[in-house]
């Protein structure tokens, strides 16, 4: 390793450990350069790798510091059973989403990661509906392959090479969104009572697949530039596991991007520990940069890896069309899609196909990615200013969501109830680890152009943390 | 038990154990009136019942003959591990719909029981559709409740009032297809190592979900009116049975439909045992009787039958939707179904809520149930006369398929193979038997008006059998 990476990675690893805090100001590039006896040329390579990767951050004439507070992942967890305290019945899965089905669509969903009317492309997918109904006789409403319309899969196999994995057209499985390929892909490498590697925090609807199998989860920490691999490696010598749930590119809830070093290491460890990795890139084509993201997958030379995405947070999400390249575990996963639903609608297939092709897939996400990022802006910017001290955030890289870390003690269980009643819904964090930890975290999205209404909604959930915080230092001094 | 019943009941008995074999006479009336010392009357109604459920038929001037072969169902089997040698890969599964993907569609498809383009709705479906994008926004194409539209799930409960069951407006479960409603329903009261008891011949797609659940199977034989029951007690006896799936209305492949006094029977054994049912209604609606056939679940008191059916057979198969009715597994089956695939298409919901609101639904079941009797009358009549001496077959009560002995010895595999180069597809006996029984029998069906084509078809396939089994003859002799 040269002068700069080793800097660069001995710093993040402070960082990411909680050796440096968030809000902390960084030792001077000078200093640090006649302490180590650097060149200033290296110094300032390492600290801009850092501000890449958004680790840190200059503020003008003060210099430089940490933007990530570890507190937004947990430390490794000792194994637990699926039978998270938040996710007990079916209302506690998707709260924001059953309250709103309940009170009429006054409540305003700033939990959800999912298309806000304003990005849905409503008129052209209505138009290509009504041309396939009028082009293709009768097959939309006709059996066809389960595992998916060849065109479809070709047109997928394409997508997969913008994230430099080169796939055969016929590898692709066409799923109901990325939940049936999620469900699939660790019915493809898990039995009941078996243990799998998780990210920490991560998807609910993953969790709760996990949980209805029967399986057991341990929890690795997550940071902004990927898995903690030490503690996987630890996990993996204390347990038997039979797979690892990752969300590489822009997971759900924070929207962070593994590094290519990260990934290709992964990968690495995988292959030398026979290790299935299911990868989740559902929100991978909202990443904010100019080029498409890696995927895990690319890395990936022995198969090991179920690769799992949909085009439901980048067309349109009641589509259920999504798909997967299930690597080494295709026989069991062509299978197991026939088994679960006989295949997925072929209209939905033929307009997705005919989105892709005509280019709106392209030119949507373009706009997306745009949009997404000012939004995301927006909102953090009124959570800096509203919510309570000691509210720690990390900017997304991608995606329609944040991962906020509310003041300790605050009760992010309590923020969503008193939020309802005023019709705002968000995702309390308990949701997102089946050890049932974050429970002073939220996740807040919002998936479309920022609004004036949105902005009035995450102010008002700023003030109602602001007086449980209140309410907490006041228990405290009492 | 009256004189009139107990006569039935032991004549029933006899046909189906093979103590009076297919094409037997059976002894004239009078005979039995006069060795049992009863009266005219109480003979002639028992061989009236008799017939009404088809297991003996009058022929003009010559008495009553036996119409059920035993051999369509098998005796009680031994528990076998569900790795049918018969659907080891994917392409075993659905070997005339991959095979007509292969080779286009000049396949004559005559192993399906799908609905055929002369059936299919597809004006209405496209005008509904086209009149759903333009009235609802953007609903379609949104996030939906998981379980399903609320207005469809009130829909879907009214429909099963027609079947005799009374069910809450937010009972049902909306699923992608009857296939997503076994494979929930299963997940739902089973865990890998159980053992299921299932009818013989069973339906495909369900002994699939068993083998990759890692589930066994005890096959119970089944007869025209009815699962034999004292062979499900025998096997509750021997085995610790986890559930039992069955298809008590038009089950596939055999068209069968149990007598109401077997379906109360079997609900009763299962509330004694404990015993949760696992009904599969897909084909009940197109009974070729005037009236609707009550479900299962009508007699269930305790909860214990799950309930599914779906819409593929009656509207559209690439639709996907279709329903579930858990009973008292209901909070389980929820969250299944949030796990499974996040919900059904919206857009479709949408378009078959408003074909059974407008009347088209039950339009189109008069049609399709008018059509199918003629469509199976006519199959069966060139099976009669163009195969094998020895081919034995009962008529369906419902559905698009009919289940076919071919003399013993007549390898199904070799008849799909060679059939298959004449570019029509059959489905070998084979994929309905976990044992991998039924090595010489086929489903043969057709989903829509009778044609030429259809009936060279059967023709030829006659022809076929009528050759492999003049060479197992041939082999017999030498």
């Amino acid at each position: 390793m040269n002068k700069f990476a080793a800097l660069s990675s001995e710093m993040r690893r402070m960082i990411e450990t909680g050796g440096l805090r968030y809000g902390e100001k960084l030792p001077s590039m000078r200093m640090i350069a006649r302490s180590r006896r650097l060149s200033m040329t290296t110094v300032i390579a390492a600290y801009r790798e850092l501000e890449a990767i958004d680790l840190i951050e200059a503020r003008p004439r003060s210099g430089y510091y940490v933007k990530f507070d570890p507190s937004l992942s947990l430390g490794p967890k000792r194994r637990v059973r699926l039978a998270p305290k938040g996710l007990k019945t079916y209302r506690d899965l998707m709260p924001d989403l059953l309250a709103e089905t309940d009170q009429g669509s006054r409540v305003l969903r700033l939990g959800v990661a999912s298309i806000e009317s304003s990005l849905l492309p409503r008129e052209p997918l209505a138009r290509l509906t009504r041309q396939v109904l009028r082009t293709t006789g009768t097959q939309a409403f006709e059996y066809a392959d389960p595992i998916g319309l060849p065109s479809l899969r070709r047109r997928v196999a394409t997508l997969m090479m913008d994230r430099g994995v080169a796939v055969a057209a016929s590898d692709p499985i066409v799923t109901s969104g990325c939940q049936e390929a999620l469900w699939i892909a660790l019915q493809s490498v898990c039995k009941p009572g078996d243990t799998v590697a998780i990210e920490s925090p991560s998807y609910p609807g993953a969790i709760k697949i996990m949980q209805l199998m029967g399986l057991k989860a341990v929890e690795i920490p997550v940071k902004p530039a990927g898995l903690h691999l030490d503690a996987l490696e630890d996990a993996l010598r204390k347990h038997k596991i039979a797979a690892c749930y990752v969300m590489p590119n822009c997971a759900n809830p924070t929207g962070w991007v593994y590094s290519e070093e990260t990934k290709q290491q992964l990968c690495e460890l995988a292959a030398r520990r026979d290790l299935p990795i299911i990868e989740d890139c559902a929100n991978a084509d909202l990443y904010y940069g100019a080029s498409a993201l890696p995927a895990l997958k690319r890395y990936d030379r022995s198969g090991l890896v179920l690769f799992c995405s949909s085009f439901s947070k980048t067309v349109a999400p009641a589509l259920r069309v999504g798909w997967m390249v299930p690597g080494r575990f295709a026989e069991r996963a062509l299978e197991l899609k026939y088994a679960v639903s006989l295949g997925t609608p072929v209209l939905q297939q033929l307009v997705v196909d005919r989105f892709i092709s005509e280019g709106s897939y392209k030119r949507g996400l373009l706009r997306a990615r745009r949009v997404l990022a000012t939004t995301l802006g927006q909102m953090l910017r009124w959570v800096d200013e509203c919510f309570p001290p000691g509210t720690v955030s990390q900017r997304p890289f991608g995606g329609m969501c944040a991962w906020i870390g509310l003041p300790p003690g605050v009760d992010s269980d309590r923020l969503r109830l008193i939020a309802l009643e005023k019709s705002i819904s968000v995702a309390p964090g308990r949701m997102f680890s089946p050890s049932g930890a974050y429970t002073n975290h939220i996740r807040l999205g919002w998936g479309g152009v920022w609004t004036k209404r949105a902005e009035a909604g995450v102010r008002a959930l700023g003030a109602i943390a602001c007086d449980l915080s209140r309410g907490t230092r006041g228990l405290s001094t009492a």
